[in-house]
């Protein structure tokens, strides 16, 4: 086997290949002439004409007016409209679920937030979940496909997750059985940080072109998603980039997934749970507040200048940090995006994330790469779960569309 | 862009591309008819019949006589004679270097050390470099090409290490401006681990099918190379991958890298050397030997059955086990092999990984991941270093001779 990826051969999969670059094309640089395209793509305006002509008689693309070609010639327009294909995105987190509908630029039509999970309302979230579905498909017929988020580590052949801490019951649930099928539209699955990766990937201006990036999600569970060289990496089973079970510590706490000292067990929002109700004092009421909101109510305190909530907020965000050094070390991104529910304890919080992988790195590396908090309007891995459907929508149009 | 490697698209590309198949082909496969090749890479008749004769024109390929065809009809062979075409391939470790002469399957047709390296001697060490691989060269025509493996983090753009624990000397070698363009054949450099993974994917028979694995490295230094989905991890600077400096212990022992409990600081042999050094008592004379002498002296102790030397040899297994969990959790590869001086330690040491690994890790991931030690002939590093420099004959064959 060659190091590089194997060549497209086939008949098929070559007009397959050509058609996914004219679309992408298209995604990435808007309305484009027939000839920008061969230029850009160096195929022959005879491949062109044929492959543009199927995509417009299926539906995909349009022709626009006019728009200035070279040497000031007038040339038509070929467009493929964002806004006319909607995708739905889920996103499984612990306790909570979230679905939201989205043109294929990550712009959402709708965002929804189901009632909070509980390890004995899983069943009931699926059942909910099937009923939601069905219905946004039936309501919006522009809706082209469907992506979901689930918590890593996700084993993408079995179809189902292998840990999920402090959630064993979402283990039960093999999502390839019970989604996969269920709906009239291709569904795809992925772990919800590289979803959060392909949504910055796509849809974020501040950093899309870049080949090289992860999103570093630290929320009910912590992940990373890394695309690298422009591409996701998977490892074999899927299971990969599982930041939130890599040990910071192999003498400190034990965690769900065998290991001990998982950075999940210092950062993530049931982490903070825990220490707001070992603490007693801080949050009053936080053993009765979902994960969620007790470390919200924490970062509320700490913006308000309580200089206890602040220490702690600062402590979680050295383990944040550490974390990024980890990332630093394994994958070498250009930008880290972190996202998520501990993203939003804001400022105070990204400046300790930052002054302390400062701290702990190699100058080089520190100072070529970026750190921030994710600005998309919709959370990342959401918007991302709708990423991984446009990324296939782009990739394999006939899967979705009788283009042949 | 796309998240799949952007195809070839200019004919001279598609050309070269066309040939490395064939190329490689070959290698993997034998002596193959043109027949053959055109249906396992699904090309033209035509297209093998010119790219094949221009390749024997040039001497990289040869026809031998009549082999079974399809169908018992006689037809004639292709050979790419992997005995025929040599490879220099050159290991810096911090004090060691070695230099081996191997054909393109990673036979050894020689192999020095050079004398032991310190960092007032660095200067001297390339000198005697360049002077040994002209006389390689000069002694030996069938030498096409040079790699070097190197101590990462490597910067691969810039051509030197960010950081080289206990032997900073190296890092004001600039390996690209010192070696690249120094002899009449290409140079190519690589991280060593990741050399190591490239000698496995191509020179291992255990492995060399798998798409997913990873070569760790507990030496002088302690490092990792992974193939995934049959590409190297690089990172954006090629400073991926670096086990070495992830962090076991945030609250641990500091290292020369910036960061606090590197892997590196636990179980390299300086390491290991640091530790019988404060023991005073386990290896006597510890101080006055190289690393690598005062760890083999403790494993060949442990090996005789001495407790206090088996008891520390468990503990250092136990570190490269919890390097083994970041692994799974960060890269999840199909194989994990074990390589360089620590793994000399043998059965008891392996013994001790595998059970930490088995104690920390997912069991999904733990009973589908193989861990073994490096069974190749000679270091995976220093053939490896060679395998970076047969990977770039058999992918960019116009590189090497006048194929076009």
């Amino acid at each position: 086997m060659a190091l590089e990826a194997k060549q497209a051969t086939s008949q098929a999969s070559v007009s397959e290949s050509n058609r996914s670059r004219i679309l992408q094309h298209l995604y990435h640089h808007g309305i484009s002439s027939r000839a920008q395209i061969a230029k850009a793509l160096d195929l022959t305006p005879a491949a062109i004409t044929k492959i543009t002509a199927r995509l417009i008689e299926a539906g995909v693309i349009e022709e626009t007016g006019d728009i200035e070609g070279s040497k000031n010639r007038r040339s038509i327009g070929l467009e493929l409209d964002t806004t006319r294909f909607h995708i739905i995105g889920v996103k499984f987190a612990r306790s909570l679920v979230q679905i939201g509908v989205f043109d294929l630029c990550g712009n959402a039509l709708s965002l929804e937030t189901l009632p909070t999970v509980y390890d004995n309302t899983i069943d009931d979230t699926v059942v909910v979940i099937h009923q939601r579905l069905t219905q946004l498909l039936a309501e919006d017929k522009s809706i082209v496909a469907i992506g979901m988020a689930v918590p890593g580590p996700y084993l993408r052949n079995e179809g189902r997750t292998a840990v999920v801490s402090s959630m064993q019951g979402w283990r039960k649930i093999n999502f390839i059985n019970e989604f996969a099928s269920a709906f009239g539209v291709p569904l795809f699955i992925e772990q919800d940080a590289r979803a959060g990766a392909l949504a910055h990937y796509l849809f974020d201006p501040a950093v899309h072109t870049s080949d090289n990036l992860a999103y570093y999600l630290v929320g009910e569970g912590v992940g990373l998603g890394v695309i690298e060289n422009g591409r996701l990496i998977n490892g074999y089973l899927g299971a990969a980039t599982e930041i939130g079970h890599i040990s910071v510590d192999v003498n400190g706490r034990p965690c769900d997934c065998g290991n001990i000292g998982c950075l999940e067990r210092y950062c993530s929002t049931p982490a903070i749970h825990d220490m707001l109700i070992d603490d007693g004092v801080l949050v009053p009421g936080a053993a009765d507040m979902t994960h969620t909101d007790a470390a919200r109510a924490l970062f509320r305190k700490a913006q308000e200048g309580d200089e206890q909530a602040i220490a702690m907020v600062r402590s979680i965000a050295r383990y944040v940090g550490y974390g990024c050094v980890t990332i630093f070390n394994g994958f070498n991104p250009k930008h880290i995006i972190i996202g998520d529910i501990v993203s939003e304890a804001g400022p105070m919080f990204l400046e300790e994330v930052l002054s302390t992988v400062e701290e702990r790195s190699i100058p080089e590396i520190y100072n070529t790469t970026s750190i921030t908090l994710s600005t998309l309007s919709a959370d990342a891995a959401v918007s991302g779960a709708a990423a991984v459907a446009v990324t296939q929508f782009l990739e394999h149009p006939s899967v979705f569309f009788d283009v042949s």
